[in-house]
């Protein structure tokens, strides 16, 4: 069986639980609470010199890196249902949309970032939560046409859920934290709340974890 | 032609400009200066409304966007030579290794990134330069141990550069921006100059560029 090393609050934990859902794949979880460090315990990083999570480790033994990898990894092993279109421009466009939450608005937000702001530059939390949710706001304001204006159907890329998905459902998730304004975001709103409603999305919810508090 | 929408300082434009050179793809490029803020013009927010480079363009008249996106299309549609593995574990592996770089270390250091830095928050010189190298240091901490424990060979994965080395190139590269040390990171540091022996690499360097000042 594949075991996931996660924690319920992480987001890129949580796009490799949606993708594991989506998948039908059974997994063992392993959860290491970030707030108290523990993926910085030394048997942790042995298996993952980053000290972060998720980290996948397969039935040989195997230990997969990076949920983004982690994914295409899965997609690629187990190829129904696909995260990915059939064709080079869907992939692009997809991957696309996924890399603008996964690069360049996820990790900026990330704890060890905000902890930095907070330790080593003395930012108070009214300038934490600005910067949070500034960079969340100026990425969704270009995911917003992007999304408006791509193929019909219920999700990002059509009528079925993808890798784009499984990021941006973690991200508007992130956006609660500190209750970013989504009403200019009408697509992303939309593509949210079809996705909630898939048990893969819903069952993955920081709040249905065993490790929840 | 495909048309590169870039700017030599851009690493990320840097990225695709090595995968272009190893596909031995000709390429028009269309520079926007990022810090004279050329990539929030209307003309190019028409094109990709993040306002950021690289954008590639098709001849089909596609705008492809995210550059890592764009080098997975390049290797899609031009397969050879092949920029990623043959099997899924090393797959994983080299989209892990440049997810390292792509998502956990650059987006932190971004040139919009340092200016919310010293305009919201009004941080000096030296807090941004132990930002950008803390960062820089802590993902190279990371990447070392596991490119020194990967398969042997000059490159990250083996005898053939790919995806890991066409990014983690421009981020030594970046490191010399604020002469961090790379003494701790030998086999980084073995690899980079290995990569720079190559004309894809070298060709593709910012002050090779016809837009370098």
């Amino acid at each position: 069986m594949l075991t996931l090393h996660g924690y319920y609050r992480s987001s890129a934990s949580f796009r490799v639980r949606i993708a594991l859902n989506l998948k039908g794949l059974e997994v063992a979880h392993i959860s290491h609470h970030l707030r108290r460090n523990e993926q910085r315990a030394p048997e942790f990083l042995a298996l993952n010199p980053q000290g972060l999570v998720p980290a996948l480790q397969t039935d040989d033994g195997q230990v997969l890196l990076q949920s983004m990898a982690i994914i295409e990894y899965l997609d690629e092993t187990h190829p129904s249902p696909a995260l990915l279109p059939g064709d080079a421009a869907g992939r692009a466009r997809v991957r696309a949309l996924a890399d603008l939450i996964a690069c360049d608005i996820h990790p900026i937000d990330n704890l060890r970032v905000l902890r930095y702001l907070r330790t080593e530059m003395g930012q108070d939390e009214d300038a934490i939560q600005r910067w949070y949710n500034h960079w969340i706001a100026e990425g969704f304001a270009a995911l917003e046409p992007l999304l408006a204006s791509g193929p019909s159907g219920a999700f990002c890329h059509g009528d079925a859920p993808g890798l784009a998905d499984i990021c941006l459902v973690p991200q508007v998730v992130n956006s609660q934290n500190y209750k970013l304004d989504l009403s200019p975001f009408p697509t992303i709103s939309r593509i949210y709340e079809a996705c909630l409603a898939l048990p893969a999305f819903a069952q993955a919810m920081p709040g249905q974890q065993p490790d929840a508090e």
